[in-house]
Order: structure tokens, then C-alpha cells, then sequence
């Protein structure tokens, strides 16, 4: 199964691809192929010496699409439509979306588009054979990055699809030691991206560090 | 320290209530004072069989709130501005809601009101010198209940008073194994309100029972 990432260069994207690539086929985009390019390298080296092999090429962001089953848009939501119009090809492909739309006011808020939520903003901008979820919302930058900790959390994945949500799930769990939840369709991810701000107060209120959730 | 119950012999009230007796004095308030006092007797011979001694008294709504330091709306959301439109007294008072204001379509679904929470238009209804906390929205009716079970959860607590949130969290930790967390400022508190919807649907989509939440 191969995984393209839009944005895999970026804060989520970089640390998302070392924790995929070992497993599945990595593909990371990026708006700079060269970007994308250098970061791999970086990426492959930093996982050899950990004694992983893995596989992770560094392309544009279009190429990342074009060549994958599956794309994760790891994109700030304050350049997610933009992104978006600039490219074409997500005819049939599951889409996933971590993406949280929030502001950094005294605290952090949820600001919801029109649509409700990003991956429902992601859906409606899609041609409709595109197959959108959401997943990773809730997993902080520094975590994906921080290759020596497992990553014990909950991470609810939404979706109409019912097949797209399980092969979404299957890479969750297959992913350290997260552990992927049915969040029910597209319509209730706006609950589900709203948990990222309420996790960064969380730890800002209570001086703690990349706090993730835990279902029980 | 008089802990006022509104709505005390409803789902939640019920089970808040014995959980919170053998601590603090309870005042548990009903529209119909009878049934409050049935329910408080049942409560208290149920405690007295467990070995625990307690305090718990059973009276009208008003009455609740007029004997009580802290008072905690355990008001279904449908009922919660109808309801507080009858009362008054609660000048001065620490007011806790626990209300999550939500509808069960396919799935649960958050839907706030206007203000933007439940907290904030228990805030907007109540006299300016009331001090609203949002507190204890997560744990589910069953939980409470179940007094052989330990609450092993996380409750985020959000309130503009600093010495008021203080007092609500220090009530949080010393219930069960429950443990508070500071969510912010009541203008966070839809992204704690929504953390319900959310775990209902986590529980009805992965065929689990009674989710709670915990912070790491």
C-alpha cells in the first residue's frame, strides 16, 4: 500500500512519514520537490541508524498524489483550501485528513469552517469518488517525531466509507502503539478535531507537554 | 462545604450525589421535594449497607440552591435555561455545570446553543456575580452509579474565577479516582461539551460500554 503524504515536510508530515515508512510504501510531497527530497534523505538516515529499513521518496506534492492509494493532507488548516485547488487527481483515493481548524487566541479555540469541519471543508472541495476521513487529529508534532517513545494513544478515525475507514484503521494500529476508534461518519469530525485544542489547553493549563487522549 | 445538587434525583444527580455524600454535605434538589427525599433515603440506607456515613438531604430545587456554597446543574441541556429560569439565589454562589448540550440523530452530535456552550449560557442567565464553572461533563450516569467501580477518568474543568475553579477541582479530586484538569476559561468550554457527543459515539461505533477519557 503506498501513502502519499501532502505536506510531509512540514511540522506533522516529517515525523508522520518515519513512523509509516518502515510499514508501507512513504511517499512525501511537498510544494519544493527539492524539500521533499532533502528530507527524505534525512529521514532514511536517521531510521538506518536506528537499524530500520524503510521506504520513503521525496517528490512534489502532486507526484505524492498521483502516486499513492492512499494521501494524508498534513497541512495547517489555514492553508488547506489553497493547497487543495492547487491539485488534482484524488479520483477513488482514500483521503485522510489530520487537519484541526483552530486559532491561538489567550488559549486555543476551535474555529470551524462553514462546512463544520476540515475534513468535511476537504470533502465538499474533493471530486466525490474521493474516499475522505479523518485521522491523526490528535497526535502532536514533537510525538510523531520523538521515535524512541511508543505512541499509546486513541485516535478516533471518521468516515462514510466504510472500507476506507477500516484500511484507515488498519495503518492507525498498525502505527506504534496507537490504537484507532470507529469516530462514526464525516459529520461528527468536527468533535473529533476539537479535541487538539482542547488537548494544547490542556497542557498549557496544567504545564504539561504534547498531552494525547486515551479512551476507557 | 454544601454542595447543592439541581435536578439531584435525575440520572446523573442521582449517582453524583452518593459519590459526593460521604465527603462533603449534599443537598439534593428535585421540582418535587418528595422525590428528593425518597431518593436521599434510598441513597443513604444503599451507603449506610457499604459501611459509609454520610450526609444527604433531600429538598426543593430552590431550596438547593439557597442552603448550598456550590451549586451543580445536573439539568438534561432540553430542560437547563427553563429550569434555571424559575430559581434565583444564586448571587455569590459557585455554579458547576455539567451540561452537555447535544442530540441523538444516527450518531450524537454536539449542538450548542447561541453563546457557544452550556456554560456560557448559564452564565449569560445568571446574575453577574455567580461564578460558572464547567465541570464533570464526561462521566456517564452508569459510572456514577456504579459505586463498586473507581472513576478513572479525566475532567477538565473550565471557569473565568480563579479561586472558584480552585474549589471545583479540588472537589473533582477528591471524588473517586477522578482527576481535574484546568481546561481554561469558560470560553473553552464548548470543546469540553463536545467530548460527550463524542465518547457516546465511541462507545455505540466500537461496541463499548460507558467511555471515559484520559489525559497523558
Amino acid at each position: 500500500m503506498k501513502i502519499g503524504i501532502v505536506g510531509g515536510t512540514g511540522d506533522i508530515g516529517e515525523g508522520m512519514a518515519m513512523r509509516l515508512a518502515p510499514r508501507y510504501e512513504v511517499i512525501v510531497g511537498s510544494r519544493e520537490k527539492e524539500k521533499a527530497e532533502q528530507s527524505c534523505a534525512a529521514s532514511i538516515d536517521l531510521l538506518k541508524k536506528r537499524g530500520q529499513t524503510c521506504f520513503l521518496k521525496g517528490v512534489s506534492n502532486q507526484e505524492a498524489i498521483d502516486g499513492a492509494d492512499i494521501v494524508i493532507l498534513a497541512i495547517p488548516f489555514k492553508h488547506l483550501a489553497a493547497t487543495i485547488a492547487t491539485l488534482h487527481g484524488f479520483e477513488n483515493k482514500i483521503v485522510v485528513s489530520p487537519v484541526n481548524p483552530m486559532e491561538k487566541r489567550d488559549y486555543f479555540v476551535f474555529v470551524p469552517p462553514p462546512e463544520g469541519s476540515a475534513a468535511l471543508l476537504v470533502k465538499k472541495m474533493l471530486p466525490a469518488s474521493a474516499r475522505v476521513c479523518s485521522a491523526f487529529n490528535v497526535i502532536a508534532a514533537n510525538k510523531w517525531r520523538a521515535l524512541d517513545e511508543e505512541l499509546h494513544y486513541a485516535v478516533p478515525v471518521c468516515g462514510d466509507d466504510v472500507d476506507a475507514k477500516r484500511q484507515v484503521m488498519e495503518i492507525v494500529n498498525s502505527t506504534s502503539k496507537l490504537q484507532a476508534f470507529d469516530g462514526g461518519p464525516l459529520a461528527v469530525s468536527a468533535m473529533v478535531e476539537s479535541l487538539t485544542p482542547l488537548l494544547l489547553n490542556i497542557a498549557r493549563y496544567n504545564k504539561m507537554r504534547d498531552v494525547g487522549i486515551q479512551f476507557k
